[in-house]
């Protein structure tokens, strides 16, 4: 494959406070690897194909470590609810329309060309306790092109009748299904068990076993809300700690990437174990709000050294796109600074740092436009006004606050350009 | 002109508190005045023009009554900063290139035909301290066929050198543009004092003398923040309230409308002039939580028996349309419940009101779909998925939520069909 060379103004995190930002700069990629990052076009690059997109940014694609694939027609709906009621009267019984695979098809089609559309290529997704839906998830996942990690979900209590596994019944579904789903180079399996609420010791314990047997991750809710918080520490009051029933459990021991939504009120124990097993917590604005559950201590985190990360967390959250949550979590912190005084704020390139760099660190070198790298990219239309021209940085800001899909001109994936639509229309002729 | 019949899922506010919703409605319109609005069709109009919009929804137009026109240019930037920095980096450097008609034309031209495609038809908008800049803006309001309240903006003290005004020059250039641009029909001109940090004394009480001479309304900010709060009361230690300067120096003489922006952290005395004079409150939910200034107490204060309306404020706010700050008063007040244990939050139906009815208020019969009001309506997308079709409300909330100008289907003011890119080359037609 020959090296084609991508003119535009380069932006990308240098470090989680800076951003680097390369006006006019050039990127050379070859078989979907970036071979050279530079400001002028060196001699040696003359002469071949080159791409220029003029004033138009070239930035990583997202990572959305946060979302829940069958929740997708539920986004934007329900949100006079608050949690509790909003899961009985909307979630749980929307999701269980996926024992029913035309539904899953339809959707999962639609969702995954979104976020193709939306930029977000590298995923990790919940699903529900349906095997075959979760099996054409993966499947489109992977015709996609997408890199992503998806599991089966387990809960065995505290859940509806009609929506419930037995704690045997979930074991061995999710013992198939990563059997059944070996890692592929690009989509890989991952433990769900939805949050401690709905699952039983017995069942956590076996997917304990099931993490090391099969060296394998796992993604969950971490508190969630204070209400969460308290209802996990009543069900397990042998731990006294949501994040201790994963430990003790024995959900940390494999080798796959650990992901904790939300992580609002994180206990020292707590704290200790996101970092002892180098575990990414996941920041959602939007959904937080929605559900009133508080707002992630993100700056406090960090400096303690914690990885963070950014969710979508749909339909929880609303919309789909990470570079809005990005500007949200621009916006939420400032609403935490003002109402807690010791609290500081985070800035637009902390948070595109998290929705880049940190989002990109478990899957294979994606996150930065830099050497070494794969070409997973997108280019953004400058959408600042010609009347008032600023920097690039504030193009990329406008973009992250008030653009959306079609601001995005154009799509790599690994060096490869993709289409959203194409790869809808390929999806819906799957034979699955 | 005769009579026709529109169908579609009709949603209006029946109170503050709730939706009224005609599934398959019919609103009958004459000469732009709803004439009937009814869940089936009557004999009498059978016969007629009918246009069917199927599973689409028939809802009033939106009002925003705090936005800056000239800050249009910088919606979505510059906001890592905070308010004074923000004041000084952005805006006052680039609300003083209204000095050249031809950015204020270029500008306002992109602007108006905006708010066409966001559906908000009724306005109350900030300018600069430019005459010309604001008769172009005046004008071109009126070729567009919007309602609108718009004034100069006076600042003579606490600015930039080069964004200020003399006193007497101040109020000079608003009594000509008050005479210059008497009431029409649709847009009238109102007094528009920044803020009272930037306003001495001297010019509030010439302003408030214009306000009984002219018999005319008002619009500014009040109580924004604790700092701007504090600065005001320094500034006028003998009212010793923001909101005092205002009624002392007789800005609240005139019959017109009376808007203000914010009202964060009113006191008994601002709220006893709020009342006593029939104010208007605006809640601009994205712009105070971008400049970190608090969350308005809006269910209090509707309590209290205050009128809200809702305000984009672009460029504090990002983004143009007035649906999203629909959705954004929700989150938001969810935020404040969470930190405030006192406070209740508010639901979709209370901002749609805010956004339709109370925005409404000021302008002539607009804000329902009810008979005897302008036919100032949208035509909005059924967004729901198809495979899990809800409720008509929930159609309507996604829209707030997720939905943006692709999903206005057709707009109307007063009964006509306009299409933004039309008044965009209107406007840009005109020789002003």
């Amino acid at each position: 494959m020959s090296t084609v060379v991508y003119k535009g103004n380069i932006i990308s995190s240098e470090s989680y406070d800076r951003l680097s930002v390369i006006p006019n700069g050039y990127v050379t990629v070859e078989d979907g690897m970036i071979t050279d990052v530079c400001d002028h076009l060196k001699e040696e690059y003359k002469g071949l194909e080159l791409r220029d997109y003029k004033d138009r940014l070239i930035i990583p694609a997202f990572s959305d470590l946060h979302m829940h694939a069958p929740q997708y027609t539920q986004r934007g709906i329900g949100m006079d609810c608050l949690l509790i009621e909003w899961l009985n009267r909307y979630t749980f019984p929307q999701e269980s329309n996926y024992s029913d695979k035309e539904y899953a098809k339809s959707v999962y089609a639609k969702l995954i060309s979104d976020f193709v559309a939306q930029g977000s290529f590298q995923l990790s997704l919940f699903t529900t306790i349906h095997y075959d839906a979760c099996d054409i998830l993966y499947k489109m996942l992977k015709e996609a092109g997408l890199y992503a990690y998806t599991g089966l979900v387990n809960m065995d209590m505290n859940s509806p009748d009609y929506y419930v596994d037995d704690t045997d019944v979930s074991l061995e579904k999710t013992e198939k299904f990563i059997i059944e789903h070996p890692d592929s180079e690009k989509v890989k399996p991952i433990l769900t068990p939805r949050f401690a609420p709905t699952c039983s010791k017995r069942l956590m314990e076996g997917l304990g076993e099931l993490a090391k047997k099969y060296d394998i991750g796992v993604q969950t809710h971490l508190v969630e809300s204070r209400e969460e918080a308290a209802w996990a520490k009543e069900l397990y009051p042998e731990f006294g700690s949501d994040g201790l029933i994963y430990e003790r459990c024995g959900l940390l021991q494999g080798n796959g990437p650990k992901i904790f939504a939300h992580v609002i009120f994180p206990s020292e124990e707590e704290e200790r174990i996101l970092k002892e097993y180098d575990c990414i917590s996941v920041h959602c604005p939007d959904a937080t709000s929605n559900i009133t559950a508080g707002i992630m201590p993100a700056s406090d985190l960090i400096n303690k050294g914690l990885k963070i990360a950014l969710g979508s967390d749909v339909g929880g959250g609303h919309f789909l796109g990470i570079y809005r949550q990005i500007a949200r979590a621009v916006q939420i912190s400032k609403m935490k600074e003002f109402y807690e005084k010791d609290y500081r704020r985070i800035v637009l390139a902390n948070a595109f740092y998290m929705a880049t760099v940190t989002g990109g660190s478990i899957f294979d070198r994606v996150g930065k436009i830099e050497k070494g790298y794969r070409f997973n990219a997108l280019i953004i239309d400058d959408m600042l006004d010609k009347e008032y021209k600023t920097s690039i940085e504030d193009a990329l800001e406008r973009f992250c606050y008030i653009g959306d899909e079609r601001n995005i001109f154009e799509r790599y994936i690994d060096g490869n350009s993709v289409d959203p639509g194409e790869v809808y229309q390929r999806l819906l002729k799957m034979e699955i």
